[in-house]
């Protein structure tokens, strides 16, 4: 089996190296080719192309975003040209309605089209312990399944819709922002009340909010430490609009999905879009100067 | 040491019958008696007024609201009659300005107030495994502090500022009903998209957000059921305006909580006040039924 | 006939001038005594306390605030000690359920209650050119109608019962700070598009926005100029809070009047609270500053 | 001088007609060529196809939204094999950023491009009394001036920039939706007190607000009829996407913007997209029903 791998950035880097020890030929291409060296030196081939890292039984794609995806694959002719059997994994988050417009031109072309975003940061994906959403055809998901238990703990199977995959992710992020944009308000709260925000984030998350949000995002905020991010304020922007448009598309309100779209832009517009998501702390404290609370 | 108990909710009574393994003579009073019978039969003293509940060395109180604590304590003119040494330790959620209100008129009459809200369901409290958010003065909370480990598993030491385990408090309560309407609105998106809320719900209670709120909360709202409610809408819109009045003191804005209480208003507005406040998930639905969803 | 008028403010004074053509015996009373100087010139006489300038056929009252009103009727005994006939024209905008009290603690006295909220600025009451919202008892209207034509060019009558009055008095000032708030919001678009504000407020304000209020803080807004204060930001924030009772009574969410509400505060928190309504564009342009803002 | 017109919708048939009194030839161009009867009676040329319209020297345009724009102009090849001399009057309300991809686009063809939107309803288009806000290289705005003079009754001038001239019009709209908005939930706000909602809107519309958007509007919701739409919902809602893209590109926040999106797209989800922008208010009225607002 031939495996091709295109989009290494720092998680593409980490999946397609668990991608390695399939004992399988793997081909990687990037956009800017010096990101292949570490995996060639780890066994990979580097394709020359976009289109010899499709020329495979299995390709695996992690883009920057819908835009790169779209270039690469579509605007290119890529997709046009090809023909199956070929199945295609997405692992990258997209666009619920972009996601359905791929899934139709695969199917035209007679190649699988399995959308599998992932939820995890690059050390979780160096680990093999994401969690992979996936959608798509069920005997496509079948035959991959083992090259997705080399890079995940766990794949959740989401139906025979791709599409129905983004828009899982996409509820999770939506999640996870809500939970920042909720402790930057308590934080803004407290701290105004003459507590530390530290305080409330260890109380909350050794109680009732375990787990990896509240503590990490928590931490940040609670130290005011935005910088270096983990996850930019600037993506978190580029998440909610997706988010924001999935629910556009079924005339689904968000209206927390509304206001956190509102201070990020704020967030961006104080130049503060390449820091962390945690950020969002900021704008609250922003609007709320400490000094001259009296009324 | 004789300790009085004021308030026998279904939270009451669960603390006073832990209070009663101390040993102490517990005198407890309810408005309606029938209340404290349950107590009695566990050995603790009926007080036939809220007067002698208070004729004690410690008395803890849990009272319905801020308006039954101001009617029991200080309309009635119970607490202007009294004289330390006395230890009062308020157990419930109340506003922020009230408690600072209630820790001057209790220096006054030479009484230590201590403010000690609790985190936690009946069944936790039966348990004896409340979280304790303490403030007061520190040699009161010194010399109660046998007590509280009787109620709870852990105290917080917020500080000698009563008020300030009331605003952490508020804020805490913030991010449960933030993390219910983050839910409830994540659970339409993926709906309308075809999935089942549940499986979001189980994703990301396994995942990301473990704990008992995403999986309570979000179990109720995976499966629709909003009766019998935990904690009712109504007590959660309650709660949301004593955040919003503390936030409006020090000039905060909170936005998410003003979205939260537009979506109980409506809940209310629907007849839908006694149902648990996982109902916001309703309104959101309803916001976006499900027929003639298409653009 | 005797008149009494309690509350000389600007407004009030305006108004009071107004009555003292009516012929009648007024007979002032302000909290600050030297309010009623000017009045009194005009023939006016002063009385030494409240209850005398209750003691009267018609009275007027034109306080600060539901607090002031409160303190001088209620609080101070002296409603408790009155007997009709009399005939109380509260022409100040107050809450409804504190209307709704006030009716019926007058009723109980055989007084008739007359809600009349007045719309207009000092110049406007001046001229005897107000807007008069007037409800209560049909016949009790009728009789002061000659005195409520002294002040206002319409009377407008919404029904017996009071509370309706300040109901649509509230009504009218949502729509006036919406308009301020739509405003302040449009600004920073144009703006940041390289255009002046003050052009689009020229280009609305003489095509499908004529009229007082898009004209007169419209023209704040595009000057950028918030002080001296007409209408304060904090008397803004007063409104908004009884706008959001009232809504809050009958379960009605008034997300615009939440918004605005933040915004407020905004404001507030950074010392503007004495500067117009207007410096609502402030707060807007405090949100996206004008460097930086590419993305 | 030669004339063209492309897009014969209510807006583009009145103005053209307009044009006609200028004596030039005029040729009309629509997709669906039925719409061009009307002006062939009046002397217009029919065009047969978008190339013979825009063989002129002074085209106008007014397609429905940017898409068909996009179609006819761009996808076509048509823009790409024009050579100037050529004015392109573009009167339809699109996007700043297309705006912007357009003046570039004309530039490099050597032909002038202005932004031209207009204000007004067919009726006024009709009269030749639109205002058009109008930008665009200066001595083209000159050359065209005598043929605006027979569409509008004002031309304002905006500068070069083209897409300034959108930006103002899309501020226009927020103004507008702006002010629905808030009668809508003042609207709520009297009824849910036992009031009439058309008895604040005469209130507000022959005093504070006059001009045509609360008169008009303002009778909609007071009579809640909300069919035939004059302006409907779900072309607002295109408009208020517009608006949060324009504002979004620059960074700016406009919350009620996101508040009246998120009420439109309950309106088209409850199956009232084609019913007047008006049904704002039905859609708070759905949020607090008229029973059981009790609390």
């Amino acid at each position: 089996m031939k495996i091709g791998f295109l989009g290494l950035g720092s998680m593409g880097q980490a999946i397609a190296a668990n991608l390695l020890k399939s004992g399988h030929e793997v081909r990687v291409w990037n956009r800017s080719p010096e990101a292949a060296r570490n995996l060639v030196e780890l066994g990979a081939n580097a394709a020359a192309t976009a289109a010899q890292a499709f020329d495979v039984d299995v390709v695996f794609t992690m883009l920057a975003d819908d835009k790169a995806l779209r270039a690469v694959l579509l605007d290119s002719g890529l997709l046009a040209g090809l023909k199956g059997p070929l199945i295609h994994v997405n692992l990258a988050t997209i666009a619920v309605d972009f996601a359905e417009e791929l899934a139709a031109l695969h199917k035209a072309q007679g190649i699988d089209y399995i959308a599998a975003p992932v939820m995890g940061r690059p050390n979780v994906a160096a680990a093999g312990q994401l969690n992979i959403l996936a959608a798509g055809p069920a005997d496509a998901i079948d035959r991959v399944q083992p090259l997705l238990d080399l890079i995940g703990s766990k794949t959740w199977r989401l139906g025979e819709e791709a599409s129905s995959a983004n828009a899982m992710k996409l509820a999770t992020n939506f999640l996870l922002v809500s939970a920042v944009q909720a402790m930057s308000e308590a934080a803004v709260l407290v701290t105004r009340h003459g507590l530390q925000s530290a305080d409330l984030i260890n109380l909350v998350s050794t109680t009732i909010f375990p787990g990896p949000v509240y503590q990490g995002y928590g931490t940040l905020i609670g130290e005011r430490r935005y910088e270096p991010a983990a996850f930019k304020a600037a993506l978190g922007l580029k998440d909610v609009e997706l988010i924001r448009a999935a629910a556009g598309q079924v005339s689904v309100q968000m209206p927390t999905a509304d206001l956190i779209r509102a201070n990020l832009l704020d967030a961006i517009a104080h130049g503060q879009g390449d820091m962390d998501l945690a950020v969002l702390a900021e704008v609250e404290e922003r609007r709320a100067p400490a000094a001259d609370t009296t009324r």
